[in-house]
């Protein structure tokens, strides 16, 4: 792809503060701003508290008009723009820019229309991912992609990331259940993104917007598609004599044309770990548990269980469980569930990294990550979203320990680096942000690295929008060693610095 | 979105056809390049014959290095270049530029792998669509969009035009099935878009790919999720008195959270056109037919049969069958596959259009199109993709008789516009093309042609690859009479004209 060099040529600087405010203040009203270090500290990182920054200012827009205007004005003063949602992210991606502003979108929090016979919901980035299925539940409703944080995460930063989830195996990621987004550019325009028909025509520029991590343009508007409610939904908990045979029966159980509801295994440390705070009846012997839901009709749900149940026994399984009452449903999934909060039990610090391997390998990887605990002198409990091959290793460490913090990074990033080697992603749905950075370089060429910067700059040509992250420049690899300079030029051109 | 008018300045003109067939004489051998009206006659048309141009060549190179050698070529003649798969196309996007190249990559045919463990295909874009099915049978797998014509077209014409089909409603279109795509961009460099994960770090440019028909790079590498074969298939082919009625026991079945493997309407006209052809047992006396397929176990086909009757009754279905065998379920859909075949008898020529509409307005629509019938003295059939709001209206015209090729492209516009007016859009599966470059005008506003436009330039700033389709410009939608120029400016750049 040729280089455009004319968009690039500019390298930032401290922007004309003074200026840019007094253009903003025309169509912002005080009390949506906030400035310094007091009132901005609350937005200094997001769920990837490694990473932090002091903004020069934080927009708390209260509509459209006002997300516009604040755009245009950091377009026309060249202010970095750091969009956020409700700061749950884990991959960094809210992290300010320091010479630049955060636009919180968390006061578009309406649920403008909800239409059941259309099974749409269109509605404010800023509404809480939870609330659209509660507010769907009088109609048999909900919005299928549950990450953990669905409580407190927003929609607009589920776009942004293109969140999963439990269930996300068989209802798809937040880019297969939403059909249209509103979006305002770096220019203050207005364009519809996607359609409520199957196909738009034009270019596909949804799904590329669906995952973008803030580099695009900031949404204002999401519609999503609402799904009927399953009449019933149990699980079946199967404990596995080692990793491999759990891993073995997952790639049964999909090969033989079964989609579950959601397909979970946890290693033998991560029960040992929740189950003495959750209580949910783990078999503490077993070196992996998996969790297996069927949703659908009773009859469907009866049918399917049968043949989970024999493919896992074929398998090896050595104890079988399943749900008999939506009470016991939940409870064995709360230890699922909880891994998070029970690693802070056990450990004064913890890191969730997010991989992605072809589910053969589930086995090998488990195998390697425990060699690089020894290598690093750090334990990993692992959790997985088993049925699309995510893995959530978490690394246990004490940032109070000198040195800890460093060796917490590089054993994720050697998590990720053998990830990448396995023929899997850097991310299953945490996204890039600034954490993963370096290994963009190891996943993607420099020709696939460039079509990313091209698309980036047709949308923004300045690079004002979340800058620095994602993207790596061409120098970033370089550095990390893991691109080469083809015969000494530089081939794809860096997004600005400020 | 800023203008970017550096890459808009070249206005093209005729290339310089000897220096750049010297160059790419060194990469292509003789056999693989057509030349002169006789040899490449068979190329100035596909599936929409209503638009013909001759080429000035046509190359067909039998692998990579060959296609990388001919775009680079093309791009430092600024040779535009019309991509093409097997011509099955029916918005003509694959018509011939009158001084470009046409590319065509029939001969990369191959299936290179299938793994029946990853359910993936990895195929040439040249390969069938229906030998992809054939090859995977031996699995138990299949690839499941269906395009009428899955005999003749091929996977990456499949992916140049986001194809559909009968059983897109449950299993989705082209974007929902390829996983990844190996692309040789116009500067004769390899991007690989997607992944066999879950989610691709990075920006998601596989689904902006997928239906760009052929303006940001030749696909030479496509990576297909294939699905296990149903077990078991039935359909239930229901009578009703009414076009609305059938189209409120289509909104019914779905409100239900049914999703059908197939839901197809078909008028009363159609329904005549088809019975004597085809001798499908068709209800000559109903207003509308009604096709509706469960797949999967024995068990989830006759629970949902019974749930799908049950609602057909009580929206008021007059005639109820359900197919009894294998045999009889192709003989109920044998009427709706051979509509088009079925025209051809009793219409020396016909226009197939293409929209979509919100589902809930079927009725509405197709009583104006009965309206239109009358003032533009011409027939009309249509055939529904009901499921997904998929409008197929046939138009019956003779090109023989003066004025009647007009009045069906007019007549055809009309419907695409009624589909906007009802909040859909313009195509539902054949693409855009050069068909319905004036209706792009009314579908998007000028912020978003403007963002199609932008993205179009990051990956082909030159505007070579299948330029003057899919995106107009301005000064075509002015003449239009669809789009307003705002203050007399020029408001986003024209792509270049040869």
């Amino acid at each position: 792809m040729d280089a455009l060099p004319a968009v690039n040529e500019h390298r930032g600087g401290t922007p004309d503060l003074a200026a840019f405010m007094d253009q903003v203040r025309r169509d912002v009203p005080a009390h949506c701003i906030l400035t310094g270090a007091d009132q901005t500290r609350a937005y200094e990182c997001d769920g990837l508290p490694l990473y932090r920054e002091l903004p020069r200012l934080v927009f708390l827009p209260e509509n459209e008009a006002q997300v516009v205007a604040v755009l245009k004005a950091c377009r026309d003063h060249r202010v970095p723009v750091v969009p956020r949602g409700a700061g749950t992210g884990l991959s960094g991606g809210a992290m300010p820019h320091a010479e630049g502003a955060v636009v919180s979108l968390a006061k578009l929090n309406r649920i403008l229309r909800l239409d059941p016979r259309r099974c749409t919901a269109v509605v404010g980035p800023g509404v809480r991912n939870l609330a659209i299925s509660e507010a769907a539940a009088a109609y048999g409703l909900y919005y299928a992609p549950d990450p953990s944080s669905q409580i407190a995460c927003s929609i607009g930063g589920n776009v942004a990331e293109n969140a999963g989830g439990v269930h996300c195996l068989k209802y798809g990621q937040t880019v297969h259940n939403v059909l249209r987004v509103r979006v305002v550019t770096i220019d203050g325009e207005i364009v519809e993104l996607g359609s409520e028909a199957p196909d738009a025509p034009g270019l596909n520029l949804l799904q590329a917007f669906i995952g973008s991590e803030g580099m695009l343009g900031l949404a204002t508007e999401v519609t999503v598609r609402l799904i009927p409610r399953p009449r019933s939904a149990r699980v079946v908990m199967a404990s596995f004599p080692s990793v491999e045979l759990a891993g073995e029966a997952v790639t049964r159980i999909i090969a033989d044309g079964i989609i579950p509801a959601g397909l979970e295994l946890m290693d033998r440390r991560a029960v040992n770990m929740v189950e003495p705070f959750v209580h949910a009846d783990y078999d503490l012997d077993a070196e992996a548990i998996l969790l297996c839901e069927s949703d659908g009709t009773p009859e469907e749900v009866a049918e399917e269980i049968v043949r989970v149940e024999a493919l896992m026994r074929e398998v090896g399984a050595t104890r079988l469980q399943v749900s008999a009452s939506e009470e016991e449903r939940l409870k064995f999934w709360a230890g699922r569930k909880n891994a998070f909060p029970a690693a802070g039990r056990i450990s004064p610090d913890f890191y969730c990294m997010d991989g992605t391997i072809p589910r053969r390998h589930l086995g090998a990887v488990l195998g390697e990550i425990a060699d690089m605990e020894r290598q690093f002198g750090m334990r990993c409990s692992n959790v997985f979203h088993a049925g699309d091959g995510n893995l959530h290793p978490l690394i246990l460490y004490d940032a109070n320990r000198p040195g800890e913090v460093e060796r917490a990074e590089a054993f994720g990033a050697a998590i990720l680096e053998l990830c990448i080697r396995m023929g899997g992603t850097i991310t299953g749905e945490h996204g890039v942000g600034i954490e993963k950075i370096n290994q963009m370089c190891a996943q993607f060429t420099r020709e696939e690295l460039d079509a990313f910067s091209a698309v980036k700059r047709a949308f923004d040509p300045h690079g004002l929008l979340n800058p620095l992250k994602v993207i790596p420049t061409l120098a970033r690899c370089a550095e990390h060693g893991k691109m080469h300079v083809h015969r000494g030029e530089m081939p794809f051109p860096d997004l600005p610095r400020f």
